[in-house]
């Protein structure tokens, strides 16, 4: 079995080999319309309260007083994925094969189950277990961030089969790797080109502009707004950035976590009613750890001033083909400002139903 | 309506925001399996030969001798695409607003249609038209490598609706572009560090690597080897890669497409008889315009010693989830060594049919 990090030297990106679970020509059989899972399970799902025995051992939980690790009691809980991509007893060892550079698999993958309820997606959660699963994100990342092999936590979430979903029940997962994931890296790179060159912060620069222009704002709260991007890849896709400047996800306080969860819910409860609850996916782009050694382009001295976290949603609405695999270039057919009209009104009239306990979609 | 390209200066990349289609939210709503729009059209398919009147205007076809341009007669035909991302009657008008970058969406987007056959794929068809077709795209390349606003002409397919393909009838397509795409500008930055370094070719020496190590070597003909990359993205990805080193498709002779249409044929039939006739991408890698300005990173003067066209497979085989988006780090569930060992065999199986004239698939 396979179970490592391999270099394209021509790409320039990093790959992950992992022959866990499909391997051969059968295993890829697709289903009738290429994708669907989701029913697989609904009669044995493994996230529900009272199936605790059948995932791995929790490694947390937001729990009721009292209730007993791996057994019912729970709000949120985070368990290691089953079919890891990559395994945290793996050892980082680097190494090189003739022109290639490899590194051994290690690194986590854990799911976060975000309610013991089979039958309520994320947007659907109150304001207050939202917040909850927010909280099991910044303490997956302070945990994982101690483990000096590590370099980034990537914490998504995949929405239906459409968008990579596996299981129905609702859930995100995280994957730590040995080295910085390549867009994050991108993004680290512009960021901290565009803060030497200025001593400024490439997002908070951006903010102060798109304020000016405010076609692009969405929503705006005490901490956060929602933006669509000027240049989406995607049709509707958003970033919730936090106003003020902070590079990691994970040293937030929990009056911003309060605040994150109702513009994040908000977020969500549009698309789902503006796009007839479309497969979705969002991650969340942190600075990385603070293992990496002085020196490296990514370290974290300066990351501080360089890096704005932020999270990016992805309704799953276009089929990604050979132009987009080939060119890396998207063909986004909705203008950002139309998107953001859009959103803007469908996010008023679901923050008016909420205040007045309406129903939603 | 908007139709330019954006620069996202924080992921460092274009993208094509191209309103001309789908823009508003009810313009998404999903078929059923979330993709299969091939049936639509399969009463009025305006790719059949006798159906000429249906598309727009002919720029290139081979016919039979005497056909006329716009009627039945042809093997091959390409046609402006009726929904282009990009147009060819735009001017390439580059400016800045703001903190962002746009080139407004000069380009072109032309479909290559196959065979007057409906029924047959690419890979069905006789090795001397899959020749025919490999001249189209010669001849599309240097062509529009002839307008100055120009700088890349990207060639892609699209096989089946979850590859991206709306019309069923076998087709590929070209898109310019008045920049260099993302993935194509890496892949020229990567290839022309190394020879900077080195004066050596970066995929001549990766060749010359894997036939001494030989397990990622699928098939070699005289003047193209099969190969599956160490750093595959995806399942059963496979690289055409020409022996002899070359930097632009359109410059091959008729006697290296021929070779061509016979590797690229096995390669498809391979492909569709061991994963079940998958949806695939594949696009073709070749160098930039020559009207890049001198002392632009990717000019022409040296490309020809710097890069190495290549043409990439890639079946359709797992779903791209919120990990990959996010992190740009793809999950490969099967080693690119045992995809080689699997592909391998397969082709020498349809080889041999193919030469006792036994239906394959």
């Amino acid at each position: 079995m396979t179970r490592e990090l391999r270099f394209d030297p021509i790409r320039n990106r990093w790959v992950i080999i992992s022959t866990e679970r499909a391997r051969r020509p059968n295993d890829y059989i697709l289903s009738e319309n290429g994708t669907n899972r989701e029913d697989d399970v609904v009669f044995a799902c493994p996230f529900c309260e009272g199936s605790e025995g059948k995932t791995p051992p929790e490694i947390f939980a937001i729990r009721e007083d009292g209730s007993l690790p791996n057994s019912p009691g729970w709000k949120v809980r985070v368990v290691p994925n089953k079919y890891p991509a990559l395994h945290v007893e793996d050892n980082a060892y680097r190494y090189a094969t003739g022109i290639f550079d490899v590194v051994s698999g290690a690194g986590a993958h854990e799911v976060i189950i975000e309610s013991p309820n089979h039958d309520r997606g994320l947007a659907d959660l109150d304001v207050e277990r939202v917040k909850d699963v927010l909280i099991a994100f910044r303490e997956r990342i302070k945990d994982l961030f101690r483990d000096p092999r590590l370099r980034y936590v990537l914490i998504f979430k995949n929405y239906r089969a459409q968008a990579g979903a596996s299981l129905m029940h609702t859930h995100s997962q995280l994957i730590a790797t040995p080295m910085v994931p390549p867009i994050v890296k991108q993004e680290l790179t512009a960021s901290r080109e565009h803060y030497r060159e200025k001593e400024r912060c490439l997002i908070c620069d951006l903010i102060n502009q798109e304020f000016d222009y405010k076609k692009r704002i969405v929503f705006e709260s005490a901490n956060y707004i929602i933006w669509t991007p000027f240049a989406s890849s995607f049709p509707f896709e958003t970033w919730i950035l936090p106003k003020r400047h902070l590079h990691n996800y994970s040293i937030m306080d929990d009056d911003e976590l309060s605040d994150l969860s109702y513009v994040l819910r908000l977020n969500l409860l549009s698309i789902k009613s503006l796009l007839n609850d479309p497969p979705y996916n969002f991650v969340i782009h942190t600075s990385p750890s603070k293992f990496l050694r002085p020196g490296h382009p990514e370290h974290w001295d300066s990351i501080e001033y360089d890096f704005h976290w932020h999270l990016e949603i992805i309704p799953r609405l276009t089929t990604i083909a050979g132009f987009e695999w080939g060119a890396g270039l998207f063909i986004n057919p909705t203008s950002p400002e139309a998107a953001a009209d859009y959103l803007r009104e469908e996010i008023e009239d679901c923050a008016y139903k909420d205040l007045n306990k309406e129903s939603i979609s």
